[in-house]
């Protein structure tokens, strides 16, 4: 058992998830967990499809993205996870998808109207969608861009990543996050579900109300409050 | 074998039903079963997965909301099933999904038009969507009033639960009901499958008109009226 | 072996493939074969789940629709699958589904235009949908008169039956045929393959033109004409 | 071990992937590998399902459409494919299919547009969509003439089939092509992919813009580019 096998081990089952859940084709897809105690992380190698992985493939990188141990290059979008976990000190996984109806929306660079309890019982706001980032930012150090254009995005408009685990990057595609690798996994399924739905929704009706604020109250509270009541204690 | 084991298996049973129809993603989604002589219900624990189910696991509750057994917290929608049972004294089984389509037109609060004769086979109306809760019931006994919203809209509209046994509620989602759990879970896939159809037919034709009152009478009457010729006798 | 297990062998296989093809839901659908030596036919019993089918309970009715020979109650659609081989002589086997996208274009009474070679290798012509029954009609002998509107609405148009081997009924949903029970249910997929992408095809560009004479000819040749090169010889 | 059995074995197990990637209905598909050193490449056989496929199936056709070895007819593409490995001399295999998304775009005669990162990965235009043919193309000799369109439409937009490894023939349905039979059918899927997530970006903001040119050129670098970091060295 190595120095890191915990996450390599919590970092590969999460990232299995994801053809199981239908949220990645081929290899668009990848998941980290973090050991904060270590500075480092276990992330998915690069373009290895997801029938050959396994946890010792999976790579270990510090937070200056720097491969501590692993004989594969770590996924392209290793610098984001970088970012993400040097600034959010709370969360211990991240997901990246180019799941179907998520990057719809990303790439119609709209934020996800709340229509429903569903998205209510996960978080109380729009999903945001951050702009697509700046010439410069892209033709700079492009994925460690993408991390600053998600962190930028939450405090322009005064999100909390712990209230809001989800985001769609415009043009490209969603990023989540949770306590854990397997929470950040439901949130990519939970965000999915959410964006099929509210397209559908705009479909049947499209001058469907936003939720009230009530029952956006209510449904977080159930969840997320002090007197919680959902799931098992 | 306990005092309850009937009314746990039928639950159980029901609800392992749901993934397998594809009307849930994780747990999100509940069937229960009553036993109107004991006067308690089965019901799905509170954010257990699917897979960690058994038919001991089923929580016991009375129609005033009490646990009479079981070490689990009940469904967190548990009052609503309450609520339902009470006061419609002839179903013996409740089902609440988020299935996709069917919570898109909740979320949409718009009732699902009858289009066909699949449709037709089920209920004769359009399938009603209950108005959202005031901010008053909201702040309230929430669960509670949803039975409450669910039973004023079938006497508002006159509609009677043995011949409609589905509805949405809006900006949340479907419940359905039948004289036992199995039927209730065949109505919200049935709910699903109309749900859907009635988008598409919609979207191919947007003055689609509803199915005249002739065809309606006579796919109900094929089904459900005395001369039924429809199935095994 | 009885006098009739070629038959019921062969609508059993067929009705199976429907649930393999996602065709129905539950048991919405039918399909049966003909013996047209014996002068009978081999047909799905009404509401039995298909995982219970097995070829003996394969119900053998005759052209007039009287059962020959079976202790199930025949498909309630059987009248309607009696009148096409009394009067389409060189059928052999009749398919009745509920698949999604063929029955919202019935619901949505609009027939399906031709858009693409896909569709052009199977007929040239829009695929037809029978307009509602009168009410006289639907007061009368219901499942008999809808095989007559099937076959009017093929006089009235000049369409050939061994052409064109599906229809939708309007407000209903689709029927296919073919030389026997196999292809029936072959059409029965490929009929919901074009009623799906027709939909798309609109979605994306609302003034698709339909496909040119030109081109519906070259395939329907390729497919059927007397130098036909499609397939094995 | 046949003389042509390593194109065999390559063009069987990318058939075979088409219905696990759930690209083709029934026969309506076909893949090829082609060696160039022999001048012939191995095709699957016209018709025939693809549960009844084995290597040794596989057509041996030389580069002007003879059969060099094999008892069963070739694809009723295979014309189109023999201009495609005559014309474009570093491809390895060629896949067609009906696939539902990029089939509807082809029927409704657009080019797909480029909206998203998961496209620009592949290839950095709007996917092109050839014009429907000619009549007298058609009325000619249709599937070589099928190829000729192909190659005209990279010829007159100025492409190159090696940047851009996909096409929409107009009214009919996509062709991909790659290094290898794999890599076509990878093609295929990823177009699908593209097909569907555009069409959807279209639906939730009709006025989405297409991707802007400095992110357009760091995915493709990132990818094709002399620095190139995705995937392992």
């Amino acid at each position: 058992m190595g120095k890191y096998s915990h996450i390599q081990e919590e970092a590969y089952e999460a990232n299995m998830q994801l053809p199981k859940l239908g949220l990645v084709l081929f290899t668009f897809g990848n998941v980290s967990a973090v050991d904060r105690s270590l500075g480092v992380f276990a992330i998915k190698p690069s373009g290895v499809p997801y029938e050959d992985l396994s946890p010792d493939k999976m790579v270990i990188v510090d937070f200056d993205a720097n491969t501590v141990e692993g004989s594969f290059r770590p996924s392209s979008d290793t610098k984001t996870h970088t970012v993400l976990y040097k600034h959010w000190e709370k969360i211990g996984g991240i997901v990246h998808t180019h799941s179907t109806y998520a990057t719809a929306w990303a790439q119609s660079q709209r934020d996800i109207p709340i229509f429903g309890t569903t998205h209510a019982d996960y978080n109380t706001v729009d999903i945001p969608c951050a702009a697509p980032m700046s010439d410069d930012m892209i033709k700079g150090n492009y994925e460690y861009e993408t991390g600053f254009q998600i962190l930028n995005c939450f405090k322009d408009r005064g999100l909390s990543y712990e209230e809001v685990e989800m985001i769609l990057v415009g043009n490209h595609a969603p990023f989540t996050w949770g306590k854990n690798a397997a929470k950040a996994v439901h949130n990519s399924a939970v965000l999915e579900f959410i964006a099929q739905t509210s397209l559908l929704t705009e479909q049947i009706n499209p001058s469907a109300p936003r939720l009230k604020d009530s029952i956006r109250q209510k449904h977080y509270e159930r969840k997320h409050g002090p007197d919680s009541y959902y799931g098992q204690a």
